[in-house]
């Protein structure tokens, strides 16, 4: 396996380099049921995180991953003064090149900007999120919560359920499934679905003929309620009525024992209601969890040309 | 003395458990006079800060507290993110049980909301301020400021002075004086007394009254200027007048050596005026100084269970 | 060499600290070009950066320099609590003093507030910019990167170019090249060059008089965007005219061997053109990099007053 400097997207990653990080992020997470959970793999490394959008569980998961492989971790608060003194991201990157940083996590509302500064920077470069594009640590540790449910992936089913066509969660853990062997289906509002979607993708019409489908994992991608005022679908309720997990939905799920997935945060009422976050088989919390342990995994994983 | 996990209240601590902390923040503050003022008996431990308040003296004085004793910090920016993407305090508290931090020190607007974080995680919840309700680590750093200043406290008079009804810090200095055994006064506008204060609490009609009761020290509580808009007193000048420690006031308290305290930031002009920030019997600063040990000791204290 | 507490300004240093501070940023320095970037000497050390203006570059450089010299960073987010709460600086700096911190790093809008701190507190105080009146980290950066360019100073040319009367920079960045034998020639709309300029700085009429007095570096100030409501030149456009590096000027500094300078963040088009950012003797990203350098020895010059 070749030493690689960036982890950028899913599409770009070799099975091998999946099963690495995935193998890597199991003994990660046995520690943390430790008293200690660190360990020194990054001692005296620095880290940045650089985030263009607000966040607060990608950011913070990636900064406790950091410091629980003993990097030390800057936020460089783009949004309040740079992007104000109107710094182009090229500038921005020759900053971050000078500060001899080792590791930068990035987010950015345009596709392709952490591409961009990984090709003019010697740091390792994580995209934790570029605009529709992809958000690869997320679909690293939905891949590994998938392992630890179903063990192997091999012909197993995956419906995605939401707006396909701007969601690089749906993007990235679309791909990964199909990598490790899942068939995967989408179920959104018709405008919502990529006409040129990848072919591995298969789409249904509505929530129960892909509910027939029989899929071993519902994953319910986030609405952005910010996004709503373009008015993609008629009203949050109808939402819920035709894409959300209703009751009735709920308890057919939970008959045929399907297991349920969100990238959070969970708008509740509308992707699902209180019930499932209570269902033994909603693997919501672990996601969260192996968030932390892929990530360390991913940073421990990664060579910066920094040396 | 049993282990405890969070610190939520004064109320529910035990006289035993009351002088554990302070007796440990005694050896926390000699380190400050050292050149290393940092020990590791929380290496390698996660403390997140959760503030759904501005705050940048509490919050600092916990962050350095932990950093003190050797953890590592995360700020999780509710404000700026989860909140306007509408996330459920009961979601954000699942996050923290999956990130596997050991600490959480959060503050809310809303009384309760670390009790019921401290009911759903396994992190020890260290609550900095909850509405009206508590704010254990001020009383708790006030209290050992007591002791250094007059030894023991059996006896001696606290009186308090503002706006006790809307006070957390009122409630809770209160609640730690009392079980140290001192007298407590209170006094403030009418409207501001609440009714259904405890049966220690001595009430006062005039400062003037209050001072013949001979406290062995005035604490006056901050006004909180941002809630003036609803007019529980016609101004910030007569409230100077009638509440606060004005140049006759402060020449008695002078001449019969009483001491003054404040959680600060002070309004200079509405509660105290300059003269009595350099008044030697004033405790202000080493409010400040102590807070840092007392939460040492307090994050020393506690024991999540999280291993 | 006496030991000093504080760095706030370029003018009180004598000739022996400025070449401490340049021979000890080397060795950290080389540092970067190392798997492992930290070296020991701040263990255990507070440091507190303390912004009431924003920044991006100069608040990360510092975090970054205090943690590889393996100090504790705190952030005391000022802007957004204290300040809101009217909390008077004296207040602030009562409040420093008591946490006990090492050293702090300040920035603010007006003149001698660093000065103030440092007067009333014991921790090392580092000026990181205040007011008009000096940014003297800022100096010792663009020192170091003038030696390594030159190597002996003495006699050699720098060109400043801007509104220097607002400038903080070219005060500090004027003084530290006198001090160390250069001459100092100033550029810029009449009305932004002061009238009680020192008389060791040069003034000239136009860029062409300028470079016709052969200078080695032309050192170009960033022009403040958010004070151009106040009108003081007529448009950018205009200002890239007359005070910008236009082509054709460019390919004359090109052809001369001129070095170029700015401290950053660059506004590109009007200072200076795209052409200038990849030209060879550009320093502006040296500046970056020996500004963490730089910062990192005076941290480990200074000596706090706090053990």
């Amino acid at each position: 396996m070749e030493p690689r400097k960036d982890l950028l997207d899913i599409a770009s990653l070799t099975l091998e380099e999946i099963e690495f990080v995935l193998k890597t992020a199991g003994p990660f997470k046995e520690l943390f049921t430790k008293s200690i959970k660190k360990v020194p793999p990054l001692r005296g490394k620095t880290v940045l995180t650089l985030f263009y959008e607000p966040s607060t569980r990608t950011r913070s998961s990636f900064e406790i991953a950091a410091k629980r492989v003993s990097a030390d971790v800057t936020n460089f608060a783009v949004s309040s003064s740079s992007v104000v003194k109107g710094e182009s991201i090229l500038d921005t990157i020759d900053t971050l090149q000078a500060m001899k940083c080792d590791y930068v996590v990035v987010r950015h509302g345009a596709a392709g900007v952490p591409n961009m500064i990984a090709k003019h920077t010697k740091a390792s470069v994580l995209n934790a999120g570029d605009g529709f594009h992809a958000h690869p640590t997320q679909a690293l540790l939905d891949a590994f919560t998938l392992r630890e449910t179903f063990g192997s992936l091999t012909g197993k089913k995956i419906l995605i359920v939401g707006d396909i066509l701007h969601s690089r969660v749906a993007r990235s853990v679309g791909r990964i499934c199909e990598k490790l062997g899942m068939q995967v289906g989408v179920l959104g509002p018709g405008s919502l679905i990529p006409k040129s979607r990848p072919s591995f993708m298969r789409m249904f019409h509505s929530f129960e003929d892909a509910l027939d489908w029989k899929p071993d994992t519902v994953y319910l991608l986030r609405v952005q309620l910010e996004r709503q005022k373009d008015q993609f679908f008629p009203s949050l309720n109808e939402y819920h009525n035709v894409y959300g997990l209703t009751d009735e939905r709920f308890r057919r799920l939970e008959s045929e024992g399907t297991w349920v997935m969100h990238p959070g945060p969970v708008n509740r009422g509308v992707e699902l209601g209180d019930a499932v976050m209570n269902y033994e088989r909603t693997l919501i919390n672990q996601q969260v969890e192996n968030g932390i342990a892929v990530r360390m995994a991913a940073l421990y994983w990664l060579k910066p040309q920094t040396t």
